[in-house]
């Protein structure tokens, strides 16, 4: 079993609406909710390719109890630690040009010491069945900063490799408990590192365009054997694994690229407990977050797409630098 | 008891921002949850006026579940039909400046007819119970025009005098019905008789800037012993009960205008109930909306404020135009 730990779970709240008026009153046409945070579109992708997959976190309210529903209605085994406090929503307003115009997200809920240490109880108990974990996303308010980096060493402590995707401090804290992968994206990797990291061009013409990036990520896993992944959008996966390092990069996709970095995720996770080799997990991570924002829905896609993004990856062992 | 009846509430969802970022992520500072729609208005402005009250409605899914807990934690006695689609949500967007700068109202959940008619029987049984009937607010999909007509009929046929606010075809279907009383603003009042009815000056400095507006309501009672009351904002209540018309304006106060009416008009069931005077009546109407608008929050007040306006609200008795 993957387990996926989503501390701030969210409701996703979509008005769609034809023109926005933003100094009066609109009436959206359609009303879109869905359970949504990194962790569950994590959880969800795995479960759509057919893995064993265990979905732990905290919800609470109305709002929490919406996203356990909407856990429910997709089959995603889940057990939520009830809080007291309601679970945060998140309000996109998308306009008639089907682009996302404005996004509102509420601050997460504050968790009480009782509510994470029964939230750690499950946790462990789940660790006992897990061949990976997958943390992913912001943290709520009250849980320090140092929350992944726990976890990560009661994972390694069960003998249970651990996949971290977040920012900032808990990215730092994380990255140093010794998480077998971590995948920033490239403006989490410039803050947590402080360079200054350049998008690089969609068709990357020559490996020094990755210099500045590949520098980084061996910052930021400093000589230990976390292997660091950075997801650069439509340029692709870049791989620091000590040793090797690779470049995956996807056919170009037009699309909604909401998600696209948490189906990469489940890809890895998924090619860490098979066993696979690094060329082969970003094959498959790529082409999952190419399938994703191709999918005009957040956080899904067809196997259609997914297949035939397989197909068009590109894969490149890189120099070292 | 005065019966409240509320079709279509809604969860209301409030964003404090800093500054919007109509095109990008914004983080709310402060999220404010509460149950919402004019009905709830009513009912809370005639609990805090320790009127015996009971609002109806209809309220589904975790939407549904959260307006309960509202109506719960204010102390308001409700009896909710479940529906199967969930309660709307509104969402409003509040800046720095505490001023209001975008509404999102969700269209409401489409009603069926086996829900309709179980709200109808608890209805007709509330009515054995009920000094007055108040209906508030919009219809939500599935239910016809004719609704509020038909629960008017029903009450009168109990010998329970009803209060309507409501607009457009349901409006004009309601009167015919003979309520004892609607109270249309100036743009129902304009919308539902085709006229052309101006704003007044906020200082009336004359009848003759009353008489389009008089004469609308004219058109709308059609010669029936349903007395009208126009709500004018800043400008007051205007009052056309047959032989008699009255105007009744409030002093001046700044704030947020939103509940308002809803205040006006609980001040309007509790004074029919109480069978008050007409300038009785007015003066305690006016002086509700006016204490509602000077509290920070929608559809609360102040006993301070309300006893102040009380005070100061002029009531003038109009010559036949």
């Amino acid at each position: 079993v993957i387990t996926v730990v989503a501390l701030n779970p969210a409701l996703d709240v979509t008005h769609h609406v034809n023109a926005v008026d933003w100094a009066g009153v609109n009436r959206p046409v359609r009303v879109h909710t869905s359970a949504g945070g990194k962790g569950l579109n994590v959880a969800r992708t795995l479960h759509s390719l057919d893995e064993n997959v265990m979905l732990l976190g905290l919800a609470g309210g109305d709002t929490g109890a919406a996203v356990q529903a909407g856990l429910d209605a997709a089959g995603v085994p889940a057990v939520l630690t009830p809080i007291g406090a309601p679970t945060r929503r998140t309000f996109a307003v998308v306009d008639a040009t089907r682009h996302t115009v404005a996004i509102f997200n509420e601050p997460g809920p504050p968790i009480t010491g009782a509510e994470y240490d029964k939230f750690r109880a499950s946790y462990e108990e789940a660790l006992h069945a897990s061949s990976a974990v997958v943390l992913s996303g912001s943290l709520p308010p009250g849980l320090p900063a140092s929350t992944y980096a726990d976890l990560i060493r009661a994972a390694a402590d069960a003998g249970v490799p651990s996949l971290l995707d977040t920012s900032g401090e808990p990215l730092r804290l994380g990255v140093a408990a010794g998480p077998a992968v971590v995948k920033p994206n490239l403006a989490e990797l410039a803050a947590v590192t402080g360079a200054r990291v350049i998008d690089p061009p969609v068709e990357v013409a020559d490996d020094s365009d990755l210099t500045p990036i590949l520098k980084a990520a061996g910052e930021l896993r400093a000589g230990s054997p976390t292997t660091v992944v950075v997801s650069m959008g439509p340029a692709g996966l870049l791989v620091d694994a000590g040793q090797d390092r690779w470049l995956a990069v996807p056919e170009p996709v037009t699309g909604n690229p909401t998600g696209a970095g948490d189906a990469a995720m489940a890809g890895l996770a998924r090619g860490l407990v098979l066993h696979q080799s690094w060329p082969d997990i970003l094959r498959e991570a790529t082409a999952l977050g190419a399938a994703t924002t191709a999918a005009p829905a957040a956080g899904e896609f067809t196997r259609y797409d997914y297949l035939q993004a397989l197909r068009d990856v590109r894969v490149l062992a890189l120099e070292r630098v």
